[in-house]
């Protein structure tokens, strides 16, 4: 008998493991964790089905770093002046100068036009297989100016383990991002097991073309969707066609986001990484141009959304540095 | 030992069940099963990972009929009467009072614009959550003129054999339509077991707005994307970001996804529901307005994609008719 309470005790103890290792022990944890208890358990009022628990989350800020600019940016700057390395005639503005000697100031002084052509220039008119496979070699060679470390390295432990468990916990996860739809798919399955067809993001119109007999998509440079703000739970209806129950951001460019989730029926959950480590990462929020968190911090007490205190509820924050 | 092989026989009898009873043992039918055999054996050259067993099927005709026109034209057709029999005065246009008098003949009369009328008034300015429940009560009421069936039972015994058969080998199955991406989900998991986010459509724009403190998406009438012809590959990388392996159309507005989907490295199935049963459905490919088929007709054998001939490959078409 007690050989055999022994090998139940076994069997039943990775039901009791710590889901979120990397989790600090406080209210935050708590209420992630009631939250999903009370959603999977059939006896639960609040049980949904799991075709129901859908789960989004925002990526820059939310899933990865995203200072001291947006990655997708560094990625566009990077490839132009690649390309005008390999090309100086390319170099035909202020904005593309600027990007290939690699000068934010002087590239985000040019404005939105700039930005745009700097975009333009290195995310359109090609195969969208040679952008993947672009990105993928980028992700290969660049490093982050301050920590040295790979980008697709700058994802917080915490909402890996949060992104396992609530799958292992019968959700699907999804990313939607204010960053462009195809830059995330071309490491979102490595990085966050998060498959190509569970991205939402921004993106720009493309075209199917036949090129020597080889049927192909074309990434254009129109715009066509951008998926910030309000957007963000256009592009879930459009995507995924059923409001989640579940989700995660960090800046106001996701309020509309966790107000749409958190409205419906039954229980839901709205986090908001909150970035108060300078030490371990980078902290952030009522100012500045990036991740800008003002009406989300006002709000989430009232709303009933978990603020994340990177600093105090986070243990550790890269899967590869100590902390 | 004798009892011991029964009990054998009868734990593996499922695994040999002939998964597509609806079908007849023709070639088409032997060709669907050696590749599905050939992409889900690990120890075939073919293999592929149940991540990218990625299956994509048009709707109207190839999994539900599509005469005499298109079922979502009839809802919009019966949806115009109802709102101009309860108000006439929104019977402003040659077009709306065409649809409220269910005169397709003088509908089509007065061309693509009248056509965009009709469907502007039935399918946008309203709660997206109000579309769908309006969709779901016209399927509850409506009858298909000939047949006097429910048009959500008007889909093809065979088709749903096959759904079934490909998420049992671990495929994910999508509906890539020219019809509207919401009318589709309105059924599309009852009917087909294909949920929400796996259905890929032509829409229209829509917004995000709070009413009286409830957020809610509101369906609007600008064309936003038509996912016809060169249309379904774009959407297809815009929704899944993978190539399919498998694609099943009825119509010369199916042959780029077919195109796409087969010109991949490695194994590839490419279907085309040839419409040849007058008795059990229709009859009908290179004439007429609807589900013209032509290039793939003429292009299937050299492309190697099958021609399914509903008259004599299938045992049954609709589920709930004899056969």
């Amino acid at each position: 008998m007690k050989q055999l309470f022994f090998a139940l005790a076994l069997v039943a103890a990775p039901a009791i493991a710590d889901p979120l290792p990397s989790w600090n022990d406080t209210a935050a944890k708590a209420r992630i964790i009631s939250f999903v208890d009370s959603v999977t358990d059939p006896k639960s009022d609040a049980y949904v089905t799991p075709a129901a628990r859908i789960a989004t989350f925002d990526n820059d800020g939310t899933l990865w770093a995203e200072q001291p600019v947006y990655f997708q940016l560094i990625y566009a700057v990077d490839q132009v002046a690649k390309m005008g390395a390999a090309d100086p005639a390319i170099l035909t503005s202020d904005a593309l100068k600027a990007a290939a000697a690699k000068d934010y100031k002087a590239l985000l002084a040019t404005g939105k036009e700039g930005l745009v052509e700097v975009l333009r220039a290195s995310h359109a008119d090609m195969p969208l297989e040679q952008f993947h496979a672009d990105v993928a070699a980028w992700l290969d060679e660049a490093r982050h100016p301050t920590t040295g470390m790979r980008y697709d390295e700058m994802i917080y432990q915490p909402m890996l383990e949060l992104l396992t468990y609530l799958r292992d916990q019968g959700f699907k996860t999804y990313i939607v991002s204010g960053g462009g739809i195809q830059f995330i798919r071309a490491f979102a399955e490595d990085a966050y097991g998060i498959p190509p067809e569970q991205v939402i993001g921004s993106s720009t119109t493309s075209r199917y073309e036949v090129i020597d007999g080889v049927p192909t998509i074309i990434k254009g440079g129109e715009l066509f969707f951008v998926d910030d703000k309000a957007g963000k739970p256009v592009g879930i209806m459009h995507h995924i066609g059923r409001r989640p129950i579940l989700a995660g951001g960090n800046s106001d460019g996701d309020f509309e986001m966790l107000e749409f989730s958190t409205a419906g029926d039954g229980a839901r959950l709205g986090l908001i990484v909150h970035h108060t480590d300078a030490e371990r990462e980078f902290a952030y929020d009522r100012e500045g141009h990036i991740g800008v968190l003002n009406r989300g911090q006002d709000e989430a007490d009232a709303r009933g959304w978990v603020l994340i205190d990177m600093k105090n509820d986070w243990a550790k924050v890269f899967p590869k540095t100590a902390e």
